[in-house]
């Protein structure tokens, strides 16, 4: 990208929940995320403000550190700071968003292209009864749950590897299918006195609806469907009928990118 | 009360959100926590069966802990096992609502008065931006408070005292207005990766709103608005209007009751 120097490129944490919006990217008569952030961006600076995201999560899939770059001409920057350009932000826009921090990122930075890892949690609870205090922000899955095992199983996942069986079908048609799986924890927390579970999911990148995919898969095994080791035969056959159920977008929040320009901080 | 031998009593305990509700107590012609499972009972044994509550709960309070009593007839309980009975009461009732645990109690066991003691636990939120993906089970507070400031205030009001400044107004008339609270701790917690505070209120009993309205008083301590000490003269002046204002349901959780009969386990 060429330098352009009337020009600044920001840098945006964007928190929201899933449920009130028809997923992240723009479409016309829908209200979603990007769609949502950029009506507010033109009601301050009275022009269309394009929005790259690090992740274009599904409807109902909730964020605490979603990323967005934009650019701004240095005039536009200039006539406020970015704290109190973050204020207008979050006082114009939908209530179920909120612009957690805004900065200044390198000319040219792309929350997309940049991003060397992404962070996805997915949180269920395996108790018997639901978990109503905050059932809108997990996936009940009533039964006893053999956690060594999907431990095993995600050992299988970690690297890179072609994730066809992990893509909805549609979209991995003539599209590159490999991603790298960095890590996979798995481990019990608690949510408002309510005991669940968290599958942390770090890769460089993901295909569409994979982590919720990854999840019903580690699941099958969990609940003594599977062993461990079908996970391997899940990968190897590259078709989506190979693996398990996509598991609810209510449970999956896109936790954390991470660039190279942080690490030089 | 006296031995009924062909009847015995059971003990609840019940978890809720507090928003699709009208409150707990039942009222005619509304949507209540109470009226639901009364609704549910009644479904089940062809018959209306009469339940208590530990701490009737407004509207827009949720509850993790809340118990419930009420007598079945030995040949309703044999029927089934205290398992089976939950289940169905959970496939009955209101989404909102589960039933957690279901046990028999010593005959005559009253959920409201054998209970020794109630907590209660307040979350909110001081971060400049709002707390998207939990906002519903919080108030947002955005300032910066002297937690320090507000455990000092909150010692004044630990022990026995009259608080009638803490009552909604109408509901204090005529009734005995002294409570005894045992402890209130204030800390910090991460919820869904958001940083928040709790206010742990535990007491024999609570006058109504009177929790929301210690809080609110503890807040305006907190903002500096109010010297610690201020809050004795909340206590002394037995006026509503002394008090800070009443801080919003949603943050309001009840947390657990405490029973002598569980002491002898």
């Amino acid at each position: 990208m060429q330098e352009e120097p009337g020009e600044s490129t920001l840098k945006a944490l964007v928190a929201y929940r899933g449920a009130p919006f028809s997923g992240f990217a723009r479409q016309p008569g829908q209200c979603t995320v990007q769609g949502e952030i950029e009506r507010a961006l033109e009601v301050l600076f009275k022009r269309e403000v394009e929005t790259t995201c690090a992740g274009r999560t599904d409807a109902g899939v909730h964020a605490l550190g979603q990323v967005i770059s934009f650019n701004l001409s240095n005039d536009e920057i200039s006539m406020r700071s970015l704290k109190t350009l973050q204020r207008s932000l979050n006082a114009l826009i939908n209530d179920h968003i909120a612009v957690s921090d805004l900065s200044e990122a390198p000319f040219g930075f792309s929350a997309r292209f940049d991003a060397l890892s992404r962070e996805y949690r997915y949180f269920f609870s395996c108790e018997s009864v639901r978990p109503v205090l905050a059932q809108d922000l997990m996936w009940h899955v009533p039964c006893t749950l053999d956690i060594a095992a999907m431990k095993e199983a995600a050992e299988f996942l970690i690297g890179e590897h072609d994730f066809k069986s992990f893509c909805t079908a549609a979209s991995a048609v003539g599209k590159p299918t490999k991603r790298n799986i960095l890590s996979i924890d798995i481990y019990p927390e608690t949510l408002m006195g309510q005991n669940v579970f968290v599958i942390k999911v770090i890769g460089n990148a993901f295909l569409h609806s994979m982590v919720r995919t990854l999840v019903g898969t580690l699941l099958e095994v969990g609940k003594g469907n599977k062993l461990a080791s079908w996970v391997k035969d899940v990968l190897k056959a590259c078709d989506r009928g190979a693996a398990g159920q996509t598991a609810p977008a209510q449970g999956l929040v896109l936790w954390r990118v991470r660039y190279k320009h942080e690490e030089a901080l």
